[in-house]
């Protein structure tokens, strides 16, 4: 219905012959030698095949294939083979990890009247896959701690820390209760940590039909959203403090390798934990009296939500088997000619909670599409200039370990040759999404421009900065930024490239971003599947052929990123990284800081002047009775100026970069010698670290980029000093602040001796 | 659970014993007159009894008294006896008017299966009124056409312009379709009249349960929300075009006077309208295809919200009782002892839609409760210096009858010697609301700390203006206001009064203000009680006594704000009216309006441009399909000087006029005469109409102030050049702002002749 006109289709219109127009996306490359990669790029992503891709996916999510299973060996087994007959040198690589699986569930109401959760997602009879019961998990927490508690309920809506400071004040405390919380708004292992820090014995978490089911479109099999069964299987390890084995911290899981007993680990729950479907929350939250939730609490069950306690005890029993299983992952490389030591490294996991043909196969199965399209490449005689290593790993699910244990125990290795690790994970219609290093910002606009958005046929990055405009336009009520960091159609419009994210956590990026500072990246496709089947027996390949990207386009346009990307890095003469993008958020993100640091001190010094002056005795209800906040300390101002010098510093020395790198690309092959540039801009992520890591969580060494220690997914820039601003540990907040800068400094002079470097008269 | 700190309770302790205090509180009395006055109101204030406003209602509210009903006229004469046994020299004046009840009500859903809508509240074995069956009014909308219709429904959210517009997005059109909306976002009468607008051939409109069902609480009788089957009442006329009589626009409709026949009526709705339950909505939302309805218009029922048209065929049909009612005001007067022909007017309306405890004889009892007070004051001697007029109003809930009919008929002796109208309607728990022209901001701010909160025992004022500073500090995300007009927390402290809002329409004022130019206001207390039971047969003495203002403290502190205020304006020595206020709202509404106007001109020119560069194409699903915008004719910068210019010699007058007062004042009875300025006084508000009215709709003829055309019940302030550019109608908008200038202007230089008078000498 909505006609593109004309005139407009042939302005934008994607276009793989024209040269000149790729010629200027592409970063790094002399212009002797442009052609010859676009040439052998047209002939890649012209070979992604849909169908393939499709035959890929029906393989791989055929049976369950959880970590442990017969299925997940299966699957690596094959992926070997095929890895082997496109032509790669793979082998499986296995790690032995700490994975529980349920040996008791148990959810029952004792009061007001009983009702027993019946915990099980029935099989459908439309859904081929579903009724794979004895190769199923059942639904669960892995990393719970065994337990059996009764208590009353208390509705905790999302379970993060905010939300325990609106049960204060409505007077309401979990301490010796069993909290319920529902999915989303942090990742899932924050609920029952910050469950635990307030004294809960026990911790239920629900999938409210408000955020994936009946409020958002028909449910499975009718449409493609959660079922009333349907219940969202998950890690709940402590994984802001280290993903990986909890056995073995910072270390490969190697077999027979030394590990922590059980009673050591540290990444367990402190109460045990049980996911529910609303079909089984229905009974439990109906039931609850004690005051109302606030109203942005309340889910889309037909009945008034209150918060408890009062009504409601559960008894809640679980008890696991406490296993150390064998991980697969499968690693695949195609030796570089020129730069052997100089890797691209590119993953997506295969393992899934259970047929997992979104989570993770939608990825994988393009991936594996590409590694036969390049394979088919290099037989016909085509070379990387560096070594290109595919991976697909196994054990993402509990807690990013195959990637992890493989990272940890190649560390050094990793340190000394990786350029850069490209994620993907499931992949599903859209728009493309990108979160990277923002080293690598401009180039990634140059590869979305290569791209042809399959329902549109413009590139995706016009389809990605034209829905930027779009979006710009009508910024979102609850968009909590301010005015300043919020683009303007305009702002879109003038800007060269369009952003990528800041990488948080939630997939296998993380141990070469956040421990080893391999720049990085995670890639995909999203925006017009709004799905329910996440983590459920439900998210399998009829579920995927008949709600997501149904047809593989746009596994297909993944297929087509992911190999683009690689070949780029792989590639170039000059490998493509840029630091005007990493300077520029980081400007901003001090901005962002010091502002949030000034609105928290002056929320504070508001309250308690309210406080003094009989505002909360004057607003009380005295029929829904509240709880005055108490006269808190009065926040320091906090000085930011040696972050805002080491920012200034790291612009300058992004724009000197700028100019050595063209003057070096323009130069060509006859130019200065790259070589050593190009070994020290491998590095320049590396600087990024700091070897104390952050605060409280040595493992997380990236000083730019970390997921939320209270987010767990959710990423938090500069996150030493933006946490302890947050946490209110004003002096940790002067320390970090130096602490920092003195990274970014450090950053500033490294870049800037690459820009000498490339400047200086070839020897 | 909420203490006030002691030292607090001193500071914002009430006391009716201070003088020095409450001196300050009161404007416009001589010092000599003020120590009798403050005695007298203390007097006054403490006779208003609680066990008596209980009393009142429970008579009251003991049977169904619609238009037309013998409960209405029992009430009626129940209260012209009330009012002469206090004393007062009270008469009913009857009215016909058209009140249409349905002979014929049938709902049901043809398709996808048979659903018969019920189309009934069920009475509760608990409430005891809720059984009186026989004299109920069936649920309907009165002034609804009669119509036959069956058509495939849609559903349009609120059903107000803006909605439409989405809909044009979704590619979804209502003609001859019966369009379903919810409650709520606006008047009801303004859904029908849009959805006919847009070529529905019907409209039936629900009560969302998130709106005020389950989603807020626990429903009626165990909570105070709206039951599945209950249904709100109520009339759909035309009223921005014009309330009262819709056959007697204009005119008094004094018995056996001239009416307009049927067929020229022109506020009846053109399309047949039925409001129905979400007992009986839900069937046939949940059967409707189509697109989703965007997020913010799904409600709290367990399923997906769609558009439709599709599935649900619904058929329609009612027909009803076209007759001519009498209504019978009650007038109660107290005769002036210095300024007989200076009236102070009273009201609250007496009929309901069914029992109506809350609506409206939460107000009424509380209202008749200040004439019994008042009426023993004056048998003790007590002289008002002006004539005050309580008037029970019959009618208002079909249209404001009984207020428009009676007001039309003395519309000239009115236009001579009204000073002020002060309405109340429903009376719930919780903070002073008062709405009211802004020539009387300060004079209720005296008011307002003269009565003490019955909760927390600081003055109204004080506990409304405490509230005030913890909403500033705490923004609500869905106020669309820019925050140059969101006062801060420091703003309202440094504020001298609190707020009044300006007056839309909804309740008896209306005919005054907007009509006649008489300074109005309408006080009333709530904030703290949700309730579901709005115009259904639940809203009785037993909802009232269980879930709103069980003690009828609030009925207290309603009956002293309004004895307060009549003894205040019958008293003065000179008339307490301000120009400060309303010249600050003029220049306030200005700057919105011209903000308005660029923000309307850049989204037009934005959209514009977005359709030019391929934005809408580019973000097409092809599986959810929308419309693009088409390009839009380029709005005109509109120039705004001409009413700025007025506003800012309007605040020149104000300031004048505020030191000629002041002196005045202090002056006392020794200074000037003032019989002159007080008379000059009383036509201020006058000085606010136009002969002409608003474009469109003549009857309308205040200039600051109107209900909107697409609101109803919502204000909209300097509504001819407001309306015209949010109609885009850009010539219109240049000629009302030059006409509305003249209007600021004349009262402008109307003010500073006052001023001049008092600093006249006396002659």
């Amino acid at each position: 219905m909505n006609r593109i006109p004309t005139a407009l289709t042939a302005i934008l219109a994607f276009s793989t012959t024209g040269i000149a127009d790729q010629k200027a996306a592409i970063r790094g490359f002399f212009d002797s030698s442009v052609a010859a990669e676009i040439a052998a790029e047209n002939e890649v992503r012209g070979a992604i095949d849909p169908a393939r891709i499709r035959e890929n996916m029906k393989t791989l999510s055929a049976r369950p294939h959880h970590v442990g299973s017969e299925g997940d060996r299966a699957n690596a087994e094959w992926l070997l083979q095929q890895f082997k007959s496109f032509g790669w040198d793979a082998k499986i690589e296995t790690f032995e990890v700490l994975f529980p699986t349920p040996a008791e569930r148990l959810l029952e109401m004792t009061a007001p009247e009983k009702y027993t959760a019946r915990l099980e997602e029935p099989a459908l009879a439309v859904d081929p896959t579903s009724g794979q019961k004895s190769e199923q998990l059942p639904t669960y927490n892995a990393y719970s701690i065994d337990g059996d508690v009764t208590a009353p309920l208390v509705y905790v809506n999302r379970g993060i820390p905010a939300d325990y400071e609106e049960l204060d004040r409505l007077g309401i405390s979990v301490t010796g209760k069993i909290a319920i919380a529902r999915y989303g708004g942090s990742w899932r292992g924050i609920k029952p940590k910050v469950a635990a820090e307030h004294g809960a014995v026990g911790c239920i978490i629900y999938s409210d039909p408000k955020d994936d089911g009946y409020a958002l479109g028909d449910v499975f099999p009718k449409g493609a959203l959660r079922p009333e069964q349907g219940v969202q299987r998950g890690s709940v390890a402590d994984m802001p403090l280290h993903p990986g084995d909890p056995g073995t911290p910072g270390v490969g899981s190697v077999p027979g390798g030394k590990r922590l007993p059980l009673s050591e680990v540290k990444t367990l729950t402190k109460i045990p934990v049980l996911p529910i479907s609303y079909g089984d929350a229905e009974p439990l939250l109906r039931h609850l009296t004690g005051p109302m939730a606030p109203a942005a609490w309340r889910g889309a069950l037909p009945f008034p939500y209150r918060v408890g306690p009062g009504a409601s005890t559960v008894h809640l029993r679980v008890k696991f088997h406490w296993d150390v299983k064998p991980i697969r992952d499968v690693v695949a490389t195609l030796r570089g000619s020129e730069f052997p030591d100089e890797w691209i490294i590119r993953g997506n996991h295969h393992d899934a909670w259970v047929n997992g043909a979104e989570d993770p196969i939608s990825g994988q199965s393009a991936m594996l599409e590409e590694a036969r399209a390049l394979g088919a490449m290099a037989r016909k005689g085509w070379k990387p200039k560096r070594t290109i290593v595919y991976c697909a790993w196994d054990g993402e699910e509990p807690g990013l370990l195959g990637s992890t244990e493989w990272a940890e125990t190649h560390a050094e290795e990793l340190d000394r040759k990786a350029v850069a690790y490209v994620n993907s994970d499931s992949n599903d219609r859209g728009y493309l999404g990108v979160s990277a290093s923002h080293t690598l910002e401009r180039f990634f606009e140059g590869v979305a421009a290569s791209v042809e958005d399959p329902e549109t046929h413009v590139s995706v990055a016009a389809r990605k900065r034209l829905n930027a405009i779009h979006a710009a336009a009508r910024p979102d009520p609850d968009d909590t930024d301010p005015d300043e960091f919020r683009d303007t159609p305009d702002q879109v419009r003038a800007r060269r490239e369009g952003r990528v994210d800041a990488l948080g956590s939630g997939s296998d990026y993380t141990v070469f971003l956040d421990h080893l500072g391999i720049a990085s990246a995670n890639i995909g496709f999203d925006g017009e599947v709004e799905g329910g089947v996440y983590h459920s027996i439900y998210d399998d390949f009829f579920w995927y052929t008949h709600f997501s990207d149904t047809d593989f386009a746009y596994g297909r346009a993944l297929g087509q990123t992911g190999a683009t990307t690689v070949m780029r890095l792989a590639g170039a003469d000059l490998l493509p990284f840029d630091f005007g993008g990493l300077s520029a958020v980081v400007t901003r993100y001090v901005s962002e800081i010091r502002r949030e640091a000034e609105k928290l001190r002056a929320r504070i010094l508001e309250q308690n002047r309210e406080v003094e002056e009989g505002v909360f005795a004057a607003i009380l209800d005295p029929k829904k009775p509240t709880v005055a906040p108490k006269i808190e300390p009065a926040p320091p101002i906090v000085g930011f100026a040696p972050l805002e010098n080491a920012a200034a510093k790291l612009s300058d020395s992004a724009e000197r970069f700028d100019r050595a790198f063209d003057r070096a690309v323009a130069a060509g092959a006859g130019g200065r010698n790259l070589a050593e540039a190009n070994a020290r801009l491998l590095r320049a992520e590396r600087m990024l670290l700091s070897d104390a890591g952050l605060p409280g969580r040595p493992w997380f060494k990236h000083q730019i980029y970390a997921p939320g220690f209270y987010t767990g997914y959710g990423v938090k820039t500069l996150p030493a000093v933006r946490e302890a601003i947050e946490q209110r540990k004003w002096k940790l907040a002067d320390d970090e602040i130096a602490a920092v800068a003195r990274v970014i400094d450090r950053e500033a002079d490294f870049v800037a001796g690459i820009a000498a470097e490339l400047d200086r008269p070839r020897q």
